[in-house]
């Protein structure tokens, strides 16, 4: 399988997130990639390709224009305001009573206009960054349009929580997304997007929300008690052209792998229904149960199982690097995915 | 005129808040409540007197009975999960595609759900100082009731970023509302609330949006440039019954008593053409040059005008104290408007 990556992912290094109501050092950082990386090479999984750039046209597939031009500016307006001591991190949020309808003029007000927490920092690598893992996305869906059977884009920072105008969790372009929306481009006429991240693909939920040819199936921990909070429900289904596009399955703190087979069964189930002639996988490890911010505990082998399950499903797949913060067991984790789909 | 003020504000004591990417020591801190007390007693502005209590019921007459359970529990289910050497604070918070519909069950997902920012540290002692606040302003209102021409709650916790059912710029129960909600089940047919704080009394304004019975009007910073952003505009006038019973008067940073007095005249027409039976002032002193967090520059003499400008809407009068951070001056700068009003 080829692997697809830029060494740029390292120019977002967040010096700190607010997390239980501390700063502490970002979870989301360089080593993440860099262990996934070392894996990949030490098995021999494949080659590993630089990203092709693609520019701001496929970005603007799925995102809002107003809003991608702001992550391209918001460090040096920070920088003013602020100073370059400090990672860019939002005050507020919009609360009942208030309205989205105007964008702030002030950079403070910006961040919180466009984000949903003050765990992603922006820092003066965040665009170059998240546009290398974009392309790195974009990339490997332009691998399977030329015929592979799949790839993986070891992209960093990951995607899944940032929509069409915000970005959170850690994302900032939502690469799953920006990836199948350039396969549909490319002509496929449906494609399906898994994501067996811990946590629920809120963003990749609101951007194909309304959208009937792609769909979006989530195996995530139950949002009552889980962070994003107020998505991932099993009763959220898309509305529009996209009702009963969206799947969720909600699994409670705790799950094993004889439990997360099953909604895994019923995601492949799903998507084999819909008839999707391409999948695009957002691949988060944090389900793993050494993960420091998450509440499964799937075993390493049980991510052989993972990639075999999905391989079941039988179509072209592109793996989409998500979350995952056991850093130390991330690079086996991922890599025994990728496995176990080639053998699957 | 008569203080109504409770040492029990110094149980609501916070570490630090989220402001402009790190964590600082909290500015709405117990020593503001001291020094204005301080310098009332030092000027014999009146007797100081204890507040009554209340209970809930005033309460939830402007307050969600959930977000109040919520409150009074807040502190303990913190400490169950991340323990009580931090302060709560919350992890996230709702982004387009996400819903209210569903309260979340983890103490992190309800401190997100009823909150707007992390500048709003919930401690031991929040619901203990917030409700002394709250009562604070009731008995205020009470004194109006009874007769009095005017009375000063000096309340802390502040309340006017507080609404319906959510928390935020270091306010929990809007006590202005409260106290105005009180004066019309007292017999009050129009009640006037006028919010003088640098910033936008956006919770005053979400409780009361579809009230046609109490008048809303705010002076304070474009929120295009300023906290709380997303609320606060010219062109938000009320709904429903409430339709043109909410102005917000906007004034640029750098304002001055010359640009300030002209919104201040305009405000006091506005409550007087209405036809209010009594006159709630959200009294925040943030609009002071010194002010750390704000950028109008009113000086300390700015405030004896301003106290004689609101006399002069002649209407019993319940003072009730909102922001002001700088601190060694704040004590000079609310005394002044209130003695400006015993004057004017
Ligand atoms: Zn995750
Ligand atoms: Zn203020």
């Amino acid at each position: 399988m080829i692997v697809i990556h830029s060494e740029e992912h390292r120019l977002q290094a967040g010096r700190s997130e607010l997390n239980d109501g501390q700063l502490v050092p970002c979870y989301e950082k360089p080593a993440r990639a860099d262990i996934v990386r070392a894996r990949i090479e030490a098995i021999g999984l494949g080659p590993i390709m630089e990203p092709t750039r693609h520019g701001i046209t496929p970005l603007e597939r799925v995102h809002d224009t107003g809003y991608l031009g702001f992550l391209q500016t918001a460090w040096d307006e920070w920088v003013v305001e602020h100073g370059a001591d400090i990672d860019a991190l939002p005050l507020n949020w919009v609360a009942p009573g208030m309205s989205r309808r105007r964008v702030p003029r002030s950079i403070d007000g910006r961040l919180g206009y466009y984000s949903f927490d003050a765990g992603t920092p922006i820092t003066a690598g965040t665009w170059r960054a998240a546009t290398a893992a974009a392309d790195s996305a974009l990339t490997g869906a332009a691998r399977l349009r030329a015929g592979d059977r799949s790839a993986f884009a070891l992209c960093r920072p990951p995607g899944h929580h940032a929509g069409r105008a915000f970005y959170g969790g850690y994302c900032f372009l939502n690469n799953a997304a920006i990836a199948a929306q350039s396969l549909r481009d490319g002509g496929a006429g449906r494609v399906a997007v898994l994501d067996v991240d811990y946590h629920h693909g809120n963003g990749t939920q609101e951007i194909f929300w309304e959208r009937g040819d792609v769909l979006f199936v989530s195996i995530h921990a139950d949002p009552t008690d889980e962070f994003p909070y107020f998505c991932g429900h099993a009763d959220e289904t898309g509305a529009g052209a996209g009702e009963g596009a969206n799947l969720n399955l909600t699994l409670p703190w705790g799950t094993d792998w004889s439990i997360y087979a099953q909604a895994l069964a019923a995601a492949a189930e799903r998507i084999r229904d819909f008839g999707a002639d391409a999948l695009v996988l957002s691949l988060g490890a944090d389900t793993y149960g050494g993960d420091p911010i998450s509440r499964f505990r799937l075993l390493s082998e049980d991510f052989l199982r993972m990639g075999a399950a999905i391989a079941g499903i039988g179509l072209p797949t592109l793996f989409v690097m998500e979350g995952g913060y056991a850093v130390d067991d991330l690079g086996v984790n991922v890599a025994n995915v990728l496995t176990g789909f080639e053998q699957g």
